[in-house]
């Protein structure tokens, strides 16, 4: 994993590396989730799942403006992430449509916990930014819904996709880990440096594992 | 394939038809699209390729308001169209990313023309919605600058690419006329029944070719 352009101050630096993630992670999962889209069960899932990725590409230009307006290059900022995301994607390629809408479920949110997190370290400028890319609450629902149906309709499927969430879950916190520890968890290790009364790192691994569960619970799923 | 909706007029029928095919064509074209752009040989051609996507999939939205402003069902509006559509998509898949670039450059514009000569025949509204889902000037344009530089670096793309371009133009071509004549050519021919001094269907074909034939040559393809 190369590093991300240099800059002179390390919030500088964090700043362009959770851009760049955040980038390229929307437009991979753009990507994925439209490629998906064509194994829809019926024509109005088609319609949701196209609808969900296009919401993902919105959010990748909202990023991409970000970064052309710091006077960053585009690719520059997101070839840092490129080789870890698209090892996530291949390991975890989905078997069918539900795998599929579970991996849209479990990633962006746990993706979605984890920018949260490292914005707090950062500026008011990144936790507006954060904010402004998460999936709607109108498509979670959409998604939350459409999943509880299918396993209301076939409770065979339970098992297989809580299986399939712990592993989607196992790989996002790897990838979390790997990245975080590059960027000296955007300053967090720095603070713990200082005043090592605390272990923020498992306090954040243990949040996103504690929310994950919540959503897995709200399925009818174990964690 | 099926036929659309039973409906009292022919012209009703022959405009739900094209509200189908219209529909179910930018969906398919917008997940095809899509699948294609992570082949991309750079960000931002995937970038790009995306923004086309998206492009489709907004067209798609239109014409789903259309149908559901009539008062039709959505689903079935787009049935008859489906499996013709997707055997087409199956028959032309692009085996690379130039490939993919010259199918989004001849189908979308082989079927504008269709479309557009489709809505001569009915009214205001369809010749509305005809134009208002037409890939951009800007679009087109994009396409058409990145395969005339692909060609540029590589003039041994050129034989492969004439090629492609004439098999997709005969697919398109197959198709148009066997939904043509499933919907009597949108009432043209009753025109001719009642008028036989003309072949517009012959006028037509010679048309789509020939505009194709233009759109080649601006590639410095041969047609």
């Amino acid at each position: 994993m190369r590093q991300a352009p240099a800059s002179k101050k390390p919030q500088d630096r964090y700043e362009t590396a959770l851009l760049g993630l955040v980038a390229y992670r929307e437009l991979s999962a753009f990507e994925r989730l439209s490629s998906d889209a064509r194994f829809s069960p019926t024509l109005v899932d088609r319609e949701s799942l196209a609808r969900l990725a296009v919401a993902e590409f919105g959010h990748y230009e909202l990023v991409r403006e970000h970064i052309a307006a710091k006077g960053l290059d585009i690719q520059e900022t997101m070839e840092p992430f490129i080789e870890s995301i698209d090892a996530l994607h291949e390991r975890t390629k989905p078997g069918d449509w539900y795998e599929s809408l579970i991996k849209a479920y479990v990633i962006d949110e746990v993706s979605a916990d984890f920018y949260r997190a490292i914005s707090q370290q950062l500026g008011d400028e990144a936790r507006t930014l954060v904010a402004s890319v998460q999936t709607s609450e109108q498509q979670t629902g959409w998604l939350r819904e459409r999943l509880r149906l299918s396993l209301c309709d076939d409770p065979r499927l339970a098992s297989r996709l809580a299986l399939w969430g712990r592993r989607l879950l196992g790989e996002a916190l790897t990838q979390a880990r790997s990245i975080g520890e590059q960027y000296d968890y955007w300053g967090a290790a720095d603070a713990v440096a200082h005043n090592d009364s605390t272990q923020p790192m498992t306090a954040l691994f243990a949040h996103l594992v504690e929310n994950h569960s919540r959503r897995m619970s709200a399925l009818g799923l174990t964690a």
